[in-house]
């Protein structure tokens, strides 16, 4: 029998294993911050009707600019912007990739500031462009200095901030990410996966996209918008940029199942997002209760919470998923994370956590 | 306005254009080898019902690993072959890119034999690996001697075959597949996109697997399964070397929507593929009438014909067009190329060409 050492892999792949969640059958998955509201029954019927449709064509090549797509994506977003200024693809970790190919690769340098969204390093490995980090704040958060001061020691070629960031739910001001385009030369790219999460009334960075050519603002239909399975993440930036993107995304890569189902969801947004505010409500459930069980929960503006004063993570997460309820080890010490579910999910989340040694 | 010159784009991609067949809306269009017969109305009912089950659950992340697409698969091809054995992505371009991340990438070099399909020198470069060609024999044709030969000087790490070729037609013996892997330390990845086209009797590359750990033969849903718009590729090969992809492949590549259509067009394999004795004659049939037509065809076992002694190919071409007949016209001197589609359509093809000044 074969094995992998056996092969003439790429020596920088050699005794590496896949990146992955845990994918294990459980009751209550509050592990990859799913939003965990099933899709109401007319958004399924419509993008049933969307794909018979769409299957009398099958046979042909879909669209490769997936224009219908980038109308939509823009009417959704809103704030003017055009569907040239809009990129898609087969998740966010695709369109991150576009970035990176275009921006990155091999003697070229990205900035990340850890913890942080675990594939952005993956990613940047992956395409040949070093990952180098910066040092975040108290609490993880960062100030436009401190980011600022990670810019000019690194001199990077790309910047990637995440707002809110993951996995710590921690805000990130708009004036850090001015701070960190006007320190830098190269790309700025602000994963925005859990925007809609955000506090009502606060400014995403699409709000800074005017005059800003090398800032990017991706975003994701598998958060908020309950479409993970559908694989559609995208992004806003100036048309030129998009146009860099062209030459390094692989022809026809959305399909166009993707395409239509991504379209009819679009069409039913507010349906989709119904539940984003009982999603708040249990974040912020979360927050004090894990406060009163006596954990360390970090302020969020994401769909899940973050929170130290565990004292064996390991035993914690085994603990919980004897009772049927997965939810995340990042290995951070002394800490787990734990999607806002359901109300009934968080309230068994809660109740058999309170009945655990911290 | 920001133009794509004043962005910190990858200097190899300055000046490039995306690569694209041109996607104009034509009443007959011959330029893309789709197979031009639309779906049965059971097919499109059957995979309609499986997007509706699966939009129950798309506010979750899909299967990861496949899995039952992968069984699918391998019970499609057949020869027993496991569901191990088996790798998909989005579209054979997604599966040769997953390839070269593996096993190429900066350092290493792709050994191909133009003209071949285009988009293997260019996910060649796109993955830093150094394309590097060979030569062919005559009208196009590859033996086990000129094939081993080329292997010889270039020592790759790599090497890129198709079978029947892209975009000539030609066939390739298993005796040069076989010469190939001996002559080589590298993988050797046979690309069969139109491997159902074959004459009827003909041995897939599929049958040489056995007892070759650095063979992958790789295949496509968008030609004879008539499945372009669906965007599935994928591949045979040993268990280890699929476990070398798992390294590179991002995660959730393949979405719930995409594993359940694909997964449903292949419980209806024999609907899907009625057409293909259909499309064998039409082929056959255009190398017949454009001899007549005192054209120079090349002898093809794929779903296209390629046909040299053309004058002026672009004259010819834009002539075809004014009648919205839409063929490809590769760049190589007096050819110019025509997917075999429906009886009607190749009928209209020869009366419109044979109206036309060689």
């Amino acid at each position: 029998m074969t094995s992998l050492a056996d092969l003439p892999i790429r020596d920088d792949l050699r005794g590496l294993t896949p990146y992955g969640a845990p994918q294990k059958p459980v009751r209550i998955a509050l592990n990859v911050n799913e939003n965990t509201h099933p899709v109401p029954p007319e958004v399924i019927a419509h993008v049933t009707a969307a794909i018979e449709r769409e299957m009398r064509s099958i046979n042909r090549y879909p669209d490769r600019e997936f224009t219908l797509l980038r109308e939509h994506l823009a009417g959704y977003l809103g704030g003017g912007l055009a569907p040239e200024q809009i990129w898609a693809a087969n998740g966010s970790n695709e369109v991150i990739q576009h970035i990176l190919q275009a921006f990155g690769g091999p003697g070229r340098r990205v900035l990340g500031f850890p913890p942080t969204y675990s594939m952005h390093a993956i990613i940047a490995t992956g395409t040949g462009t070093q990952w180098v980090e910066g040092a975040r704040d108290d609490d993880y958060r960062l100030s436009p200095e401190t980011a600022a001061a990670a810019v000019e020691r690194t001199d990077p070629d790309l910047v990637f901030l995440c707002a809110p960031n993951n996995p710590t739910g921690t805000p990130l001001g708009l004036d850090t990410i001015a701070a960190v385009y006007e320190a830098s030369r190269g790309i700025v790219m602000v994963d925005e996966a859990y925007a809609e999460f955000m506090p009502e009334g606060k400014a995403s960075a699409l709000s800074l996209l005017e005059g800003r050519p090398r800032l990017v603002v991706s975003r994701t239909m598998s958060k908020a918008f309950a479409f993970a399975g559908g694989r559609l993440g995208y992004l806003a930036a100036e048309p030129a940029l998009t146009d860099a993107l062209r030459l390094v995304r692989l022809p026809y890569h959305l399909s166009a199942l993707t395409q239509a189902a991504a379209v009819a969801a679009l069409e039913h947004a507010a349906a989709m997002l119904a539940t984003v505010g009982a999603i708040r409500d249990q974040r912020d459930r979360l927050v004090v209760e894990l406060a009163r069980l006596g954990y360390a929960p970090h302020e969020s503006w994401a769909n899940f919470v973050l929170f130290g004063g565990v004292t064996d993570p390991h035993a914690t997460f085994e603990r919980l998923l004897e009772h049927d309820i997965l939810i995340r080890d990042l290995g951070i010490a002394n800490h787990l994370r734990v999607t806002a579910g359901t109300e009934a999910e968080t309230t068994e989340f809660l109740e058999v956590l309170g009945r655990i040694n911290r």
